[in-house]
């Protein structure tokens, strides 16, 4: 299956689309294999002490999930998350950018199912995992 | 047990300690069977359409329970969110806050797992639902 | 929305279509608000010290959930597990079944949710608690 | 962190510690990357339509990482899985076993994760994926 979209195109349509949070995320690679999301990490992301918060980590984990189902459907997709599993491992690194791998496990007709790892720029270390599951209604 | 805070003694602890967000949320019940959390929906919590972001939600979902964990064991309570499984219902009603019902479903020595249910306000229709796991780390 | 099978029923159904594992599980009770789903405890569902086995909660979770879409939708229903999330609070106690109540959290058209909190027979300390998500594949 | 166990000390020390089920395991390969653990699909494992049964899947995600704890701790490890999430992707092929690559995402002093992914034998496409977390006890 092919993709919908080229990075440029996909990080165009995102802030089209959410010109609140768009500019959070920059996609740094983005192929059939899968997606690299960049958080751009700044003072509103972080909770006291500098570590990135739980919400923010959310927020990287649905983006790349939804992005991976724009990249495949196209930008009529509707797509809505309806089941979210995140593990949290290891506090991130202070100062750097959170860097999320994603892959689509499934893409079906009703369901596509996606897989995040999420690590600290220039680490290997798992700062969270998260599985999303979006439902994809039927087109009209 | 006992709690170690009233609801207005533990609105004003997270106002401390959670200086950027704790505006967001107030503490509408506390008693030793649960919490009553209210997000106080805002331009910022939304999503085009005028849905509630799902990063407010998992937010809402996350301080419930930790308020429930500080409720119990006091302000020099570490913990960390460790898991979350969230699960979305229904699109939540335009306009309306959000009222989160948290309940513990078990406080141990190192972990503690706490249960969200999230409505708009006046409704009983589900909008969303939360588990999270925080870990309790050891006193030193 | 009224249900399409009552307790007897229900059960004897389940015994039609699940004839390996039906003999593990009573209905205890069925109503519009819920079902009690009793594991009857045997050899077999142990683990070395006598706990029940976590495949066998998983098994009770699943029929309970199961059921209660049976109980809407009627002996026509197709539906096949798509996530669960499950959480083990505490070791049940040796020699009793394990009693869960479970209750539809959502019954979309093509999505249901079931909620279930497990228990050792005469106490109401939750053993376990699971979230399973069905779909519901349209009709042909 | 070196292994406490090889392939074939580890399934003799899982034959005895859970005799009931050890034998419908096989671990086909183990390392300090992962292991990859086959279930041996029988007539018991088998739902209606001969399919694998949503317990017996379960079953193999908790047997691989709990497999993977040991090898790492050796036997003298307690470890009680404490949350499980379960995403069912595609119906097993009939008349295939089923084979689990687990890799340890965290091994911390009081809780490990795993991660499962789940295939039939001879396919690339998932089946099913679990995560599953374990609490150890500190020693005593």
């Amino acid at each position: 299956m092919g993709l919908a979209f080229d990075a440029t195109g996909l990080q165009a349509y995102l802030g089209e689309i959410f010109p609140q949070v768009a500019d959070d995320f920059a996609i740094d690679a983005l192929s059939e294999q899968g997606i690299t999301m960049r958080l751009k990490v700044a003072e509103r992301h972080l909770r006291p002490g500098g570590t990135v918060s739980g919400p923010a980590m959310f927020s990287l984990a649905d983006v790349t999930v939804y992005a991976l189902v724009l990249s495949r459907l196209g930008p009529k997709a509707l797509a809505v998350t309806t089941n979210c599993s995140l593990d949290f491992m290891r506090k991130p690194e202070s100062g750097r950018d959170i860097i999320a791998t994603g892959s689509l496990l499934k893409l079906g007709r009703s369901l596509a199912v996606g897989d995040v790892h999420m690590v600290s720029q220039g680490s290997d270390r798992l700062v969270a995992r998260s599985t999303m599951t979006y439902s994809i209604p039927p087109e009209r």
